[in-house]
């Protein structure tokens, strides 16, 4: 089985030696030979220590996918042009197509899977969301037949790494930003990443197979770190809750879908409160299987090509007995406004410290029909703060109410809003 | 698609309801609508409120399995027999098979799985090992091309609701044992579940599956939970450990496979030290993909008939399709022995509190190529203990340890031998 490879980065690059590794002991389980026969790259001169055939390193990648001695294409260069093309002509070749782009099947995902199933190949791309951890597959055909009611996972590893790190050391978000990127953890610039760009690319793309409906990155509503403090996170911890980005799709009763990327408090005895660094996860919730969660490495270059092999073999067993996976159909998907999402908020405001304060304060709460669970004050003085925490509300009442905090005189700053999620 | 449940307690009755609730969407998703026909039961006259249309319920399981008015079984009665020949006889007419059948599959798994490829037909068993948790179809699909060197999972929700509430509460043994029975979460004979029996099948299908080998229940080595005590328990927590009982199953360099149960420290920043309660989880190890784990409910209706009605879509959808799931093949394996098994050990040993006695202890570990990484003497006079942590040393030298100090007179008793995993 030729396996023809566009793009030959972190991902590519950790592949060829990977396969090579594997390649006996597949073909003992499978009874089928991987070879990677062909590798498009932009720069052809660079050395990369891969040891590959004279002739298999190219600098077209359309000739790639159409060479006769190609069976299957693996596409991890990313982006949407000029992947979305080289795709859909493989797919069109009845060539099978494994890819780890998040982006281009956040976007145009549906379309591409409906040409696959028109043309008897597989479109598979486990790598596209949490890397190495097996999440596709699962949701895909382990819980074909469960009611998922929501997925909320820990999408991306720079920002588990950076409010890790705050939470652990009580750094500042701008400290731990920077050793994220001296570590090569975060990119110099930083914003897919810390403002839930990725994140929100992998929750549409959950979305979509969770829930069978076509959702787009579009749909979804982002919030980022940049705003999350260490005192928000030293309040949190006091409270018994960890601070973390969730990316999460719900479907509510009506058959409407949610999907947000924001960061969450999650109470310390979660599962997800504990997966901590660059680790990623995903929280499962089905009315008949109750809760599950699948935790590893989100990115990397082996985690990421280990996601890819296994698609490899299964694309590669389908195409040689004739057969494909059979991606289901999606229905239009009705997504539900971000301002009738219902949670608990915590909310830290800045004060005036004198009598009647907290009378005026929790007036614009009971005007906007929000119920508060807890209160506190923090400090006193000039270093007045109360810290409440909800109970259930609609977040356009919650964004009121905070509008309506803002016009007090007594308030001097209203701080980070973090919903409570997973109690 | 007409379905013939074989067995109709905590499982079948969970997936009546189930599947009838999910079958409109089932069959908006994928085209099939399932539909279960009938249901073989050992007491037709016992009423379980499932709404079955007349004659659906029968006494005769092989005439379920022989009808040609169904063309999927389903088997949740457990046990070997009858279970083995109604299974065979219904691959043998070429129909598909979902079981969650644990004692069945870890005994003689592989000759089933070799008669269902030789019939073209499925033999699915997600349900059969961690309940409703994606497991089977990760490991043997996503994971097809990964080099697992060890899988280890708290496999059995009665011991970890034991060993947690022990944890929690300071409680003996016996203590959380019989709270366990009160709460249904032990059987009355607690044997299968205590002593690790129950855990030893699902080590062996998870060692088959993971590792492409003819592993059985009989090659894993089993200790259980019974002599765990509430000192153990809380020297472990001093130290930085939880107590759980593991299934472990890996490979050595030479491709020698261990499986066993028993119980072991495992540091608390470990993902598999915060799975409390009931619940259950499997962490995998390999070289390319790092660490991942999968987490869940192991047990119950409802979580476990999910896992099943997954199997059940997807062998539905294959055989309208004329296809199956590939088995791959399975080599004969080359069991390692537990002697030879390598860990660090926590080993508590109660002693005379008198000069020499630490010098005369440290000498039987010496005596034996045992390396000690921490020592340390707790209480004195009477309840004098010494507990030691060994670095990684091979089971058969630590047994003779373990012999060695009970030959000595200032040993008064030689407690846990805990093996420390996951560090």
């Amino acid at each position: 089985m030729r396996i023809g490879l566009l793009g030959c980065g972190n991902v590519g690059g950790a592949l060829v030696p990977l396969l090579r590794d594997r390649a006996d002991e597949i073909a003992l389980r499978t009874g089928l030979r991987l070879e990677i026969t062909r590798v498009a790259v932009r720069n052809t001169a660079r050395d990369r220590g891969l040891d590959l055939a004279d002739g298999v390193i190219t600098g077209d990648a359309t000739a790639v996918v159409s060479d006769p001695d190609v069976d299957v294409v693996v596409e991890v260069i990313g982006g949407i042009e000029p992947a979305r093309g080289l795709i859909s002509a493989a797919l069109a070749a009845g060539k099978p197509v494994i890819t780890g782009n998040k982006e281009l099947l956040a976007n145009v995902g549906v379309e591409l899977f409906e040409m696959a199933d028109d043309h008897g190949v597989d479109l598979l791309f486990e790598a596209a969301v949490a890397g190495g951890i097996p999440l596709i597959r699962p949701l895909r055909e382990s819980l074909r037949g469960e009611p998922v009611r929501r997925v909320m996972g820990i999408l991306n590893g720079t920002t588990n790494f950076i409010l890790s790190k705050m939470s652990a050391e009580g750094a500042d978000y701008g400290e731990a930003l920077a050793e994220a990127q001296a570590l090569g953890f975060a990119e110099r610039d930083p914003t897919a990443d810390v403002e839930g760009y990725d994140a929100g690319a992998k929750a549409a793309i959950i979305a979509s197979i969770a829930f069978g409906a076509k959702v787009v990155a579009g749909d979804v509503y982002h919030e980022g770190i940049s705003g999350v403090t260490a005192a928000d996170i030293a309040i949190a911890d006091r409270l018994g809750y960890a601070v973390k980005l969730l990316g999460i799709a719900e479907r509510d009763d009506d058959g409407a879908i949610g999907v947000r990327v924001h960061p969450a408090m999650v109470p310390m005895s979660h599962p997800l409160a504990s997966v901590r660094d660059s680790f990623n996860a995903v929280f499962v919730e089905g009315d008949a299987v109750g809760q599950l969660m699948f935790f590893g490495r989100g990115a990397g270059g082996f985690p990421t090509a280990s996601a890819v092999l296994g698609d490899l073999i299964d694309a590669a067993v389908n195409l040689r007995r004739g057969t494909h996976a059979h991606p289901g159909r999606f229905a239009d998907a009705r997504i539900a406004s971000i301002g009738d999402s219902r949670a608990e908020y915590m909310l830290a405001i800045d004060v005036d410290d004198r009598p009647g304060v907290l009378h005026s304060v929790t007036g614009v709460f009971a005007d906007n029909q929000v119920s508060i669970r807890a209160a506190e004050q923090e400090g006193a003085g000039d270093e007045a703060r109360l810290v409440f925490i909800t109970h259930v509300a609609r977040e356009a009442d919650v964004q009121a109410t905070v509008a309506g905090l803002r016009n007090l005189d007594v308030v001097r700053r209203v701080g980070s809003l973090l919903r409570v999620v997973g109690d």
